[in-house]
């Protein structure tokens, strides 16, 4: 992953019962919603939540996702979920996900996901300027 | 629950890693979508699948759900459900599920779910005539 | 449900859009997760969590779970969730949730589940003295 | 993606109703519940179930998660999964998977994930031999 900074806050999030699994720790596919959350609050800071960009017909497609785990995670851990941009394009945007342990501060899992802007006819088109 | 026969054969599931939790066995919440798996079977053999039922305006609405846990299952045990009515109106039908092992036949979980046929424009409208 | 009053204070959650169906609303079974994450917060401010608890060999088992849904939750809605005992023996305790849109207060869902204590040896023993 | 063959049968899924969003496609999330569950029955036709494989002690760690989505699914899609090995070390395996839609062979998503064989003490061990 690049070496620049996650500059803006955290999203906090403490994993869920049904988020484990019978190894007694966070499944992998759990991260999924987290990212997801995380992306949605890191939005909603840009000036415009996503909500808001469906209902105007954008859409954003997840195109490519990525997770490299580390560290496993249990029930009730807290983490801090970071989301940066990496890469830009007209259409597309790669953003990228750094989780830590709350408690003390230690990388878990690192992220990246490639989204495509789409309206609701399928086709590309330029992402809102939020982003 | 009513005392009345499930005639109708049972659909088959195995369960998923993903669906178990920390405790060991799969989490109960598990049961939603092997209710909803059971439910689309058993619609299709009825002779219209929900997909269909959906494209054309019909959408069944869960208004009440309910299990009751007796046995735990784990990662990759195969189980059967079988489903019926339990109780039907002009637009809403009680349908139960019983879940049971498969290989030894141990009845597992019942349930029993709520559905109210609602049109594009959420009001309620007749069930259609497979249900 | 009983008429007793919800005297605690609510945990607010916000849906996720993977919790999201194609109805376009959140999915029914989404309230799994939430009324958990509820009851997991509602224990933590009697005195225990239940990481703790299960740390100690006390497993709470779901025997019953019931929903009753009455209004549709969208993506990124915020909700609150209250919980109380609505009754309570030496092994099981009788949990009832309410979940509010935070917005304008309306009920959206009421819930119920009845929680059996048992060892890992899967016995029933008494419940921790904080429930 | 290497360009070596997927020579095993594949295995199918239906797409459930709970894995679709309020976009109407299929979740992206929901291949890791499908990843998984092939890759459950693609070691099953090696000789050893995975469960027996943790019964065991040998527990495969998902240390990286990657998947490409090229095609969306939507609710009762049949889908067809191929599983193949990519890369083997004495402790880790790459497992690249390939999603078709069973109807008309079109490629959706393709997939990789890196596992780690650990032990109960959570340290590094052989790979078992059926891998």
């Amino acid at each position: 992953m690049a070496d620049h900074v996650f500059e803006e806050p955290p999203h906090r999030i403490r994993v869920r019962y049904c988020e484990t699994d019978r190894m007694g720790v966070a499944h992998h596919g759990s991260y999924v919603a987290w990212f997801e959350e995380a992306r949605t609050e890191w939005l909603r800071r840009r000036g415009k939540s996503y909500r808001q960009m469906e209902d105007e017909g954008d859409l954003l497609q997840i195109v490519e996702f990525e997770a490299r785990y580390q560290k496993p995670l249990d029930y009730d851990d807290e983490i801090l979920i970071r989301v940066r941009v990496a890469e830009r394009s007209k259409v597309s945007v790669v953003l990228e996900y750094e989780v830590r342990r709350a408690d003390d501060g230690v990388v878990v899992t690192l992220g990246r996901t490639k989204l495509a802007c789409v309206g609701p006819d399928g086709k590309l088109r330029r992402l809102p300027k939020e982003i």
